[in-house]
């Protein structure tokens, strides 16, 4: 039986990885690390690049907290009991070519202490991309990759989770979905996969271990492409779809707001720059009407 | 007895004085304005004025809208009758000059046509003040003009209105309040001041009114100020609170997400730019360190 000091051993050796790998991939930002301490409990490491060569704001954290589940989280899960423990790791990277996407990754596992000996634990996480501009051919590359991964594990994992991410990062007041999706899941556990633990842990390890290839090939791909004024002001444009989603529906910023979290590392999702300009309106047959008309639920990658 | 259309009547009245008080004292920006209609009923006036000479963005919205209360509203507000009006008028601006404050301003009137012929009508508003860099003698003057127009219709407006802002316009998750606070009140009626409705509909206009003379004097204060980059990137973090303000926690905003009301006009409060840099820390003894100091609860400006 796997243990949560395994799963939080595996989960940094994770975030090294990636790192390491983000800043061969950068060649110039170098992770500046933070460790805190939460006061009930546990801890994290925050590490961060600013104004790398590609990378302009790339945070990739790990934690390890427990100890008392507040109130509010309770109610929001429906359970009365009272000790818990959360690891995980989550990125979000703000690169400054345009041409290069916003990217998420997420991989935690939950437990909580049950008086009623019932088991409470499971595993969540996914990656999803934020293109601001949507490219078809990386698109397809991004949700094949994550379908490869998804397939070693369960035949319908990659169906059921796109559409959960799709689901799941959707700007309700936009009607438009925060980027091309990717994938999504909760509350993952033998009952709910018809795996065991062991290979639910599998499955988290492989997810984040899928993102360092796919997104330092994203990053290949368009980082030598010239870009204008013209198309620095969309993305800062779509960084604040970014941020309205982040801060109205994400669940995990709002878990951070709650419940006191360390507020520096829970919202480095946020953008270097992001701008409103009011109404703005895309040129007719322009490169971003074609995005925002790909901001949609549904759309097959595969 | 007052009706809805003569409230709605003054209101856009000083819609109007305050645009062109505005215009006149930018001196470039003209608003721009769109006429909408809300599907269940009513609908507004927004008027925008982008990159003026001092205003980079400034919103003055009308809105007098009418129809079902939404099944959320209801619950928030405690009652069972389903026939609302509700008319304002709302006010952001985000001027390019860093010494020029952030102001917000809203006069509102709320009834319920309640089945129990209970009588479910208030007026609620305030003005707050969020400058990038708090200047005593601007803020001691802006408080002063609030405390006049509160005193001329009762003496304990301003004390509890100004403490009303200051736990209203607080970001928890930063442990700062918004700005420099105000006034802030709501549900008032004869039952909760002692006055007439006529006396409230009074103040309420009064409080419109006091607008346009306080910002258009801060305005001619700092606006031929000189200011640097690190000025100016230090506004863009400040607002980038007034973002996280905005969307995590104003009951104006949220109420037009989940009632599905007019997006941009909801959201014409976000700044024309914002950023988010990691960790940022003023330097000790700056002005920027000042200006975090005095961003309390309870201070007495008069």
């Amino acid at each position: 039986m796997i243990t949560k000091e395994q799963i939080a051993d595996a989960y940094k050796q994770i975030q090294d990885e990636i790192c390491a790998g983000l800043e061969l991939a950068d060649g110039k930002g170098k992770f500046e690390e933070e460790l805190w301490t939460r006061e009930g409990g546990g801890g994290g490491r925050t590490r961060i690049i600013q104004n790398g060569n590609y990378l302009e704001k790339a945070g990739v954290n790990f934690s390890a907290v427990e100890g008392k589940l507040p109130e509010i989280i309770k109610k929001a899960f429906g359970v009365s009991e009272d000790d818990f423990f959360a690891t995980g790791v989550s990125i979000v990277i703000h690169p400054n070519n345009p041409w290069i996407p916003i990217i998420h990754m997420n991989i935690r596992y939950f437990e909580m202490i049950s008086e009623s000996a019932k088991e409470l634990r499971w595993f969540g996480g996914g990656i999803d991309l934020t293109p601001h501009y949507v490219i078809d051919e990386d698109t397809r590359f991004f949700h094949r990759s994550l379908k490869a991964t998804c397939d070693k594990f369960k035949v319908d994992f990659y169906n059921n989770f796109k559409k959960w991410a799709d689901d799941y990062f959707f700007i309700k007041h936009r009607n438009e979905t925060r980027g091309v999706g990717g994938i999504f899941y909760d509350r993952l556990n033998p009952d709910s996969t018809a795996l065991t633990w062991d290979e639910i842990f599998e499955f988290s390890k492989a997810v984040g271990r899928t993102f360092l290839p796919v997104y330092t090939e994203l990053i290949e791909r368009n980082k030598d492409k010239s870009y204008s004024k013209d198309h620095q002001d969309w993305q800062f444009q779509r960084r604040s779809r970014y941020v309205e989603f982040n801060l109205v529906y994400d669940a995990g910023t709002k878990f951070g707001l709650e419940t006191n979290g360390r507020i520096e590392s829970v919202l480095m999702s946020l953008p270097p720059q992001a701008n409103w300009a009011y109404d703005f309106q895309p040129q007719p047959d322009s490169e971003e009407e074609k995005t925002l008309n790909l901001l949609k639920k549904g759309i097959n990658w595969i």
